[in-house]
């Protein structure tokens, strides 16, 4: 379904990089900084953001500017033509086929394998988990946390906000509302929506359009 | 409703500015960088951080605070005394009015149209759309996104997290509650909550307060 | 419960470097800048988040990668081992408890108080207020705010998405569904989800894992 970019490895891990980069995640406010420099980072950003403005008609957050979101994509190693904003979490095994639009405030956790195949859309904003911690927060961390593989098939539209939890399974061409959250499995053709969530309908894709014809 | 700030129009399109651009967007992973620069880039935007909170006793992200609320609004055209986030995505034909809020997390699609009246507050997480690619994505693209412009009046109130679909007219002194999804139109004073979304009441604004008078 | 990080604090406020800061926050666009810097800042995030992916299997927004998320609780005075990213608005007076997990795209919003006691888990898109500008918005700035403390308790789940409103008060081992929103107060040990919400059961934390009992 994915390939991996190959020609974006650029080294083995390095430990020592690593080690350099962390004590810079963990280092303490400084005492000092050189306002002009300040200057010259926002003056690059809104620069930025101006150039991408007038190009698309698109105000958008100035640091994802500077991440193509097909590039992206390329560089996580999902399919081709697929495109994922930097505004996004990606955690673990996840594997994304060819044409998939992944839109930003998303989390795609792959701690216990997520597979999304061809076509399918994960508009902004939608969380989908392959593991949970109920148990442990709710023990005081008495308990593990626990896992459960997701599967999303082909042509499926997963609606904003959405969230899906760990160990679901969906087939395709397969319809989620928004702000649905979804703990069942929906198989082929299936649409559901809601909190709590329950099918609401059969989607139907003919030759003029798409219907979802509602359960009665 | 709003005006354009012909101020801020730095230039008029450059494609070779924007070429320059979308050259550094699509870049490779280069093979090695200066950590002390990184670590520069951390020290300037920590500072600014311990800045922002010793001031106004919050902290937000730290590249948001590069770009003050106020001035967002000013430059994306938006009304006197409105403000923005930078982290939000405002696509297309945008109108927003007077003193609205706008949070962070947010998307403003207006790429049918969208517009927003005065004193209308849009939370953060709120997602609006003019167009959706549910038929798109359902038939493995052999169908186009839809399109509507969608309108919301004055002094709105939209909750958190709140999804309002393409097409959908909302008129003035709307209540839309949080994590609601609202895809059908509000008249003047109509209260709307819950997903799947319904009219919970009318808004009443009397001397001493609002009240939500509740229906039975 | 917290224990402000005293070593932390640079300074006291200087009002002559905000004003350095805020005169940066609000600058135009500039007219032109260097895109060999633009290019510089790019290699910097994108070497930092193929680091952060060697090591640890996960890319994440890459100027998040740069606050480290123990490092953000410790600098915002949270308790020991607690963790947040640096995507979060910490709005005011927020008192975060020992062992604490705050995901991503979160709003903690002190404004009139906000408490959150150990081992309690908020996930990704979690908004918790203590105020709201409901009256505000809907009647047209003619009332303020209003203004509830929030607590909420130990060993607690929040659920991604969720929005808890002013005023609630939470109790120890309670679970809040995803997408759900909370106006009203839980008891110890029960547990709430939908949107509307209702309470749904009840915590059980057995010798061998935890159990939420469904109500009849």
């Amino acid at each position: 379904m994915n390939k991996m970019n190959l020609n974006q490895k650029i080294s083995d891990f390095n430990p020592n990089d690593y080690s350099k980069l962390e004590k810079i995640m963990k280092k303490n406010y400084p005492k000092n900084i050189n306002f002009d420099d300040i200057e010259n980072l926002k003056d690059l950003l809104s620069f930025a953001q101006k150039k991408y403005q007038e190009k698309w008609n698109r105000f958008i957050p100035p640091f994802d500017i500077l991440f193509d979101r097909w590039k992206n994509a390329e560089n996580y190693g999902f399919g081709d033509k697929s495109n994922i904003s930097s505004l996004s979490y990606i955690i673990g095994d996840v594997k994304i086929g060819k044409n998939c639009y992944i839109g930003p405030y998303t989390i795609l956790d792959g701690s216990a394998g997520l597979e999304i195949d061809d076509n399918t859309g994960i508009a902004a904003g939608v969380q989908i988990y392959s593991h949970d911690t109920i148990s442990r927060s709710l023990s005081g961390y008495k308990f593990k946390p626990s896992y459960g593989k997701v599967t999303i098939g082909k042509n499926c539209f997963i609606g904003p906000n959405a969230v899906i939890t760990k160990g679901v399974k969906i087939g395709n061409t397969c319809f989620l509302g928004a702000n649905s959250v979804l703990t069942f499995n929906l198989n082929d053709k299936q649409a559901a929506s809601g909190n709590p969530c329950e099918i609401i309908g059969k989607v139907e894709v003919g030759e003029k359009g798409v219907v979802i014809k509602m359960k009665k």
